[in-house]
């Protein structure tokens, strides 16, 4: 396999092996000191002057083109900010509005819960008749017809990891005039993707998975270029304007995709996150895609070897899976604290998924065969039977 | 006057003394140190475990009970997130949504661009028939009558500090039955609040300027505990669902303010803010503000004595104003480039207005003197002809 290994820029602690980097991405040594500079230098010694002097005013359209070029968006289509749940919102509205006598908005059932839930808070507040249908994960093509407004699907499942066929469903969605969303929480930094080339109206994502960029770290939002002069944000903030320091008492947008800019950027988080992404330099998302596959195949093929309980919850064909690797296990919530114990992190996922972000930017061969040794050995020993795994935490 | 000053606090550089907390507070030192502590112990070593461990999901609950501290609301009734022009637009649906058969959103004409703005966009996207009232800030309260709904407004003007009457708006908004929202962007941190005892519906504000939690630091919101059960979020996000990891399908609101949470908790942000906030214990509120009238009267003198072509826009007096002092001048941009030449830290707003913050945790008499007397001077050597004063930054 290929080798894409870039753990020296990674501060992991030792005797850790980290799979749950499609939850929270570890920290890059350069962010830390990127947070610091920031902190310290430019807020700290620049004051109010660093909005130019360290060009934080223009964060968010810097570091959209860098995350633009990680999902093969067109430059200057990408802007920073808010978390995923706003940007979905934003989409959602803007693609609404785009198809003002269409009244569908069609999702699957696989999809995180809040895309669902934005999209319930939105169609309750427009109060205009707009429903949400979530069909099956396998059954939304067909359910793409005429009535359908806008298609919001996220790309990997976050249970499983199974993975939509972005181009097919997009055209799909396109021959029926319907507009594409996609959420690509779990594949950017995770699966290559063509964003210009599938042309879908508008994506949206996170930056703290598999882009490592911190915790709450800022989304990104994609508008197609030909579409962003034509969207009329609901969230029409001031960093939106076109003018914002005009103070003009009228909301006008900014000719681009900087429409979706709403109010004062992070700056602390987004520099940390620029930071992260230098990681990705000299990396291709193929190199990325061919070590993910092949170590998740690993993965599988000792974990199965060694635990049959476990039954694979993910496609077996790494064409159709994301960068993740799950199991159903009944007694997974257990499993996964007594493997945490032992310093192999994946996460679990109600009601019974055993999940392992699979991510060769900081994880090789002997990191995923020591896990699964671990993993077989959890399970045979039936250690997560101890009464101190069975507590369940707020956040799992 | 009553010594308030807690410069030691914070990390200001040397010649410089810094009336632009009222836009970005300075770094507090024990801000730079939270953070290092987060990305690198938290983050770097707890990886996922720190969402339970280091407490990441409670912050923006237990922040916002220190945040109500500081405005005198109840404990339980403030959240944190987003940006201050996301908080106004969920507290602007949620308050028309309380008010369905009233079609106007009243504000004046002073109100902060992003808010007007945000006002704009939820009219547009509900496309109702509302309508949004901008009389002159001292036309506010007659034109409060039975055809407004939410009556929003900024307590402190952003560009005179011009500050309105809380408790006798709010009673007539009231009596009206409309709801009240209060933007407190220039309030908290820097006058005395009563908002438990104003009692307005919703109360928003950002905490990177008085409250000096950085550039971009989360802002707040305020739902008075008994208008909470009955808010229907537009922005539906996972985080103010009543059990986010239960990942259900169907969004059901957290019974409390909690449900104004939306996406993923900025954690690096949050516990920089959450640092910030130490500055004020064992400072009241009541002192902060007898010594930010003293300094504001003393640098109006000085002013006024030393720089006659400069005319003052702030109220005269003290019980009228904010935590800032604003003068007229025809070439403003220029002499306040001049002046942070000198280290003199202000800040312009369009179209004529010097604009200084007066903020006693790091201000004292000397600063202030010292500040007039550059002011009177870069006025009357009219060094602010100089061309390189002239050409304007994008962010002023």
């Amino acid at each position: 396999m290929t080798t894409i290994l870039r753990k020296h820029h990674f501060d992991l602690p030792d005797g850790v092996i980290y799979l749950d980097g499609n939850s929270l991405g570890p920290l890059p040594r350069s962010a830390a000191e990127r947070a610091a500079h920031t902190i310290t230098q430019e807020w700290g010694l620049e004051l109010i002057k660093a909005w130019n002097s360290a060009g934080w005013m223009d964060l968010p359209a810097r570091i959209g083109d860098r995350v633009a070029a990680l999902i093969k968006a067109q430059p200057g289509s990408v802007t920073m900010g808010d978390t995923l749940s706003i940007k979905v919102y934003q989409a959602l509205d803007a693609a609404l509005k785009l198809r003002p006598n269409r009244k569908v908005i069609l999702s699957d059932s696989g999809n995180f819960p809040t895309d669902l839930y934005m999209a319930q808070g939105l169609i309750d507040t427009l109060a205009k008749g707009h429903v949400l249908r979530t069909p099956p994960p396998d059954d939304v093509q067909d359910a793409i017809n005429d009535d359908v407004a806008v298609v919001m699907l996220t790309q990997v499942d976050y249970r499983t990891g199974r993975l939509h066929d972005m181009a097919a469903i997009t055209a799909r969605a396109h021959a029926a005039g319907a507009v594409m969303i996609w959420d690509l929480a779990h594949s950017a930094g995770a699966v290559p993707l063509d964003i210009a080339g599938c042309a879908p109206e508008f994506a949206v994502g996170c930056t703290y998975k598999f882009l490592n960029g911190g915790p709450g770290a800022p989304a990104f939002i994609h508008i197609r270029p030909d579409i962003a002069p034509l969207v009329n944000p609901a969230l029409a903030g001031w960093m939106g304007h076109e003018a914002p320091f005009a103070m003009d008492p009228d909301y006008r947008p900014a000719p681009s995709t900087e429409r979706m800019r709403v109010g004062t950027p992070p700056v602390v988080q987004l520099s940390i996150l620029d930071a992260a992404l230098d990681v990705w330099d000299g990396v291709t998302m193929a190199d990325i895609r061919a070590a993910s596959i092949a170590l998740s195949d690993l993965f599988i093929a000792k974990v199965e070897a060694g635990c049959p309980a476990l039954r694979l919850a993910s496609p077996r064909d790494g064409a159709q899976r994301g960068s993740q690797v799950s199991f159903h296990f009944a007694h997974g919530y257990a499993a996964i604290q007594a493997l945490i114990d032992r310093g192999v992190i994946g996460d679990f996922r109600a009601p019974d998924i055993m999940r392992f972000g699979i991510t060769p930017l900081y994880l090789d061969e002997d990191d995923i065969s020591a896990a699964a040794d671990h993993i077989c050995d959890v399970i045979q020993t039936e250690i997560w039977r101890d009464p101190k795994y069975q507590t369940r935490a707020r956040v799992t």
